[in-house]
């Protein structure tokens, strides 16, 4: 194998892109996870890196959904971890408050962005309060748990990804310009 | 009396729901206070459910406040309760962190949206701190002190209320589709 | 002299504004400060009020930043501190947390609406964490580095900043009209 070989196997080695499902029924199998997948169609769409889904399920438990996230983040490369599911105000809902506890900085523009965009069409969207992080070089980002609005979310926010991972000095991630155009600012 | 009775009865017993005045010079008598009035006559409009204020005035501190909330939450059944005063940037003004301190969770999006919508009115909405939690099975929201500016606020969120209240186990609140057409997902 | 010419005199000393730079490469002369230079230019236009600028440069180390932010608060009668630089997600970006600490109060809506202000012009926008918050007399605003994103900022909050001044006791500012009108709701 050449040198040139090693670079194009490198080149196309997929990113790891966490996904976390939170939630009590689709972790005990009482429940189809429709949250994972629909993240899974979504970047599919989004993205032009190649990549490949870290995929979880954890209940609605705060110290699971902390070491599943330091898990990803930590020892699975993943400098793009997105959860599904737990961010309302229901008493089992405590992924806000997970995301918080493993992230050494929160970035509040993404949860103002996607209740504004969520808000375009339904007004219980100000009940979400879906957050996002930074630990170490990875980016967190909640999630709803509807397909849709995931969808939603995602679309609203996905334009800064790739420059945020920069920043943190994770992977470079590019976007497909069909549905999204990644903004970097000239240096 | 027959077990129809009773459950007419029951179905017609109004909701309790809390009325928090925090101001100073209210709590002295010298100065009458507006925004409990402007809070009931809001939900006048908006509420279709049989309801009772449980109006509470306190001064401008911070046990006071917090100890008046977790009355109203824990012991006398208000689901809901609506502050008024006490959100600004003045030495006095405590109610956004006598709010989170006795919360279990915080709802970000409330107080953006209410800023958002008061912003449409006076540039000086980004000086109200105003947020909402969830103590137990209650929602407190914060409001301005001006009745103008509380019903601006509640406009502008209450559609949510509802099914925010429904999510964590309260009583179940049915709006006038004149003022606010309450949303709710199915399931 | 008489006591007209005191009051004269009083009446035109300029007032303090804090103007802190937080960048590494800026601080050991690297780097030429352009965030410092871009505030003054904004508030030259802003402000009808007769300042001067307090300039000082640190290096993005959060002790330095705090102990620059007490002393111009607590020592430099400014009771405006406007800060550049060090609000992103990256490793050395910590001047959010830094204002938190020394502030007793936060208020989140300025960060919301110059997020949602910066928005208009990059998708970036939401990866500032920008914050601003009341230390005592003083009000601390975090602003972005480029000199054109902390213009779009200031003209997003600069009308709420007087009344806020107003409101924790710290010195009168007035506008210049032609750029700016200062917004003070009738007591």
């Amino acid at each position: 194998m050449t040198s040139l070989d090693i670079s194009t196997l490198e080149r196309e080695m997929p990113v790891s892109i966490g996904i976390l499902t939170i939630s009590d029924r689709a972790s005990r199998g009482e429940y189809e996870d429709k949250g994972g997948p629909g993240i899974v169609a979504a970047l599919t769409d989004l993205l032009a890196t190649p990549w490949q889904p870290m995929s979880v399920i954890v209940p609605d438990e705060r110290e699971l959904i902390e070491n599943a996230l330091a898990d990803l983040a930590d020892h699975q490369g993943c400098s793009l971890i997105l959860t599904t599911g737990g961010t309302g105000p229901a008493l089992r809902d405590v992924t806000p408050e997970a995301t918080e506890a493993v992230c050494k900085k929160m970035m509040p523009g993404f949860g103002e962005l996607m209740r504004t965009a969520s808000l375009r069409e339904v007004p219980t969207a100000i009940l979400s309060r879906q957050t996002a992080g930074i630990r170490g070089k990875s980016l967190i980002i909640n999630l709803p748990g509807k397909p849709s609005a995931i969808r939603t979310c995602l679309d609203a926010v996905f334009a800064a990804v790739p420059y945020c991972i920069d920043l943190i000095g994770g992977y470079r991630l590019e976007t497909n310009p069909a549905f999204c155009k990644a903004f970097r600012p000239k240096a």
